[in-house]
């Protein structure tokens, strides 16, 4: 079977980046090699971009239209000089976070209307979109707590417990409504998180 | 009079930069002090950007829609944290390059869709726009010649001179249909060329 593009999407603290692994795992047992990518990030200049985003910069705030247009500079870079390339050689592309997420936080949590997201999105992603998102699903004050026992928190990952709120609830809406989004419950424990994305995986590469 | 934002644009070489202190010291003569900025760049985010976009590298090209998204970003913080703010003060604001700059070179040098252009445009900058843009025509290899003798040419400075010919292009339709942009040759000397500028800001300012 030829590369699929899959996503893992959630929350801080969510398990997104230890799930990862586990489906790197699984599908370098199963099948084949797989290349290994997050967002914001994945290449040089996205990665420029990413930090950026993350830093704390007491003098000035991020305007949220800024904050989604470079998301989506780093996004595109990444879709055309890393994604695409790779699966059109067949290769599996396995990545953290994607363009979901900005429906999430620029949309949910920073309240940017969905129009002017769909707007910025169809402009320039057109319709490439992942073969199959994992939403690992956590209640953001469990994700937090995670998400600070791990280390110091970035820009976003401090922003209000209600920015989480809502970017979760975006995040269930895409969940019900997009066959292509399993959600994972992951306020399990992560053997049973395991279980379900790779038993959902099996579907997919038998 | 409240203040006004006004723009100067035209291709590398024109004489923006010398234009804008002519019409800053105008302006201080006949009526009040101005912000003077530029673009890409005008807060400390935003030169940020302007540095990524402007280096050169080697290892990797930027997609024209992520150079889109990174000039619009950085626009946006420009026109939230500063235009907008000094605008309201009454300020005059000056500004070397704004949208139509997107619109010449992404739209015409890069060849990116008007409709794309237009909807990014759209989404993030809604409705704000200049009272006044001066746009200086010059012959591309006229304004290369003259940027060459500046120093050393930048990431963009350095394209082929076809891609400042559609530049030109989209500047003169926009001069030509846009009752706010004002065509100024560039050609002449400084002296004629400050001479047209300061008697077109008069109807303005009179
Ligand atoms: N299901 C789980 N149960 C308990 N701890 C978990 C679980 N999933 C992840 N963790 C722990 O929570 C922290 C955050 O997980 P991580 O994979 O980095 O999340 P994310 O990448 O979504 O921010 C890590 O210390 C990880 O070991
Ligand atoms: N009308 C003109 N005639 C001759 N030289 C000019 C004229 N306008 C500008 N220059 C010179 O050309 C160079 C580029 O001008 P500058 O104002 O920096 O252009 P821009 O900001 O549009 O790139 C400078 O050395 C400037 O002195
Ligand atoms: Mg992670
Ligand atoms: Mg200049």
């Amino acid at each position: 079977m030829s590369g699929q593009f899959v996503v893992v999407e959630g929350l801080e603290g969510a398990g997104k980046s230890t799930v990862l692994s586990v489906i790197e795992e699984y599908l370098i047992k199963k099948i084949c090699s797989v290349m290994k990518t997050r967002e914001p990030g994945g290449t040089a200049l996205a990665e420029e971009i990413r930090s950026l985003l993350l830093k704390h910069d007491a003098n000035e705030v991020i305007v949220p239209e800024a904050e989604l247009l470079l998301m989506y500079a780093s996004r595109v870079q990444h879709i055309e000089l890393k994604i695409k390339p790779a699966l059109q050689q067949g290769q599996w592309v396995l990545c953290d976070r994607f363009a979901l997420s900005s429906f999430a936080y620029q949309g949910g949590g920073r309240n940017l209307s969905m129009s002017t997201l769909q707007q910025v999105h169809d402009a320039v992603v057109q319709g490439f979109s992942p073969n199959l998102t994992f939403y690992l699903d956590i209640d953001p004050l469990l994700g937090l707590e995670r998400a600070k026992r791990r280390g110091e928190l970035d820009r976003i990952e401090q922003e209000k417990v209600d920015f989480f709120i809502r970017a979760r609830e975006v995040y269930l809406e895409h969940a019900h409504s997009d066959p292509t989004v399993i959600l994972i419950n992951a306020e399990q424990s992560m053997e049973k998180v395991a279980n379900d994305v790779c038993q959902q995986l099996d579907k997919v590469i038998l």
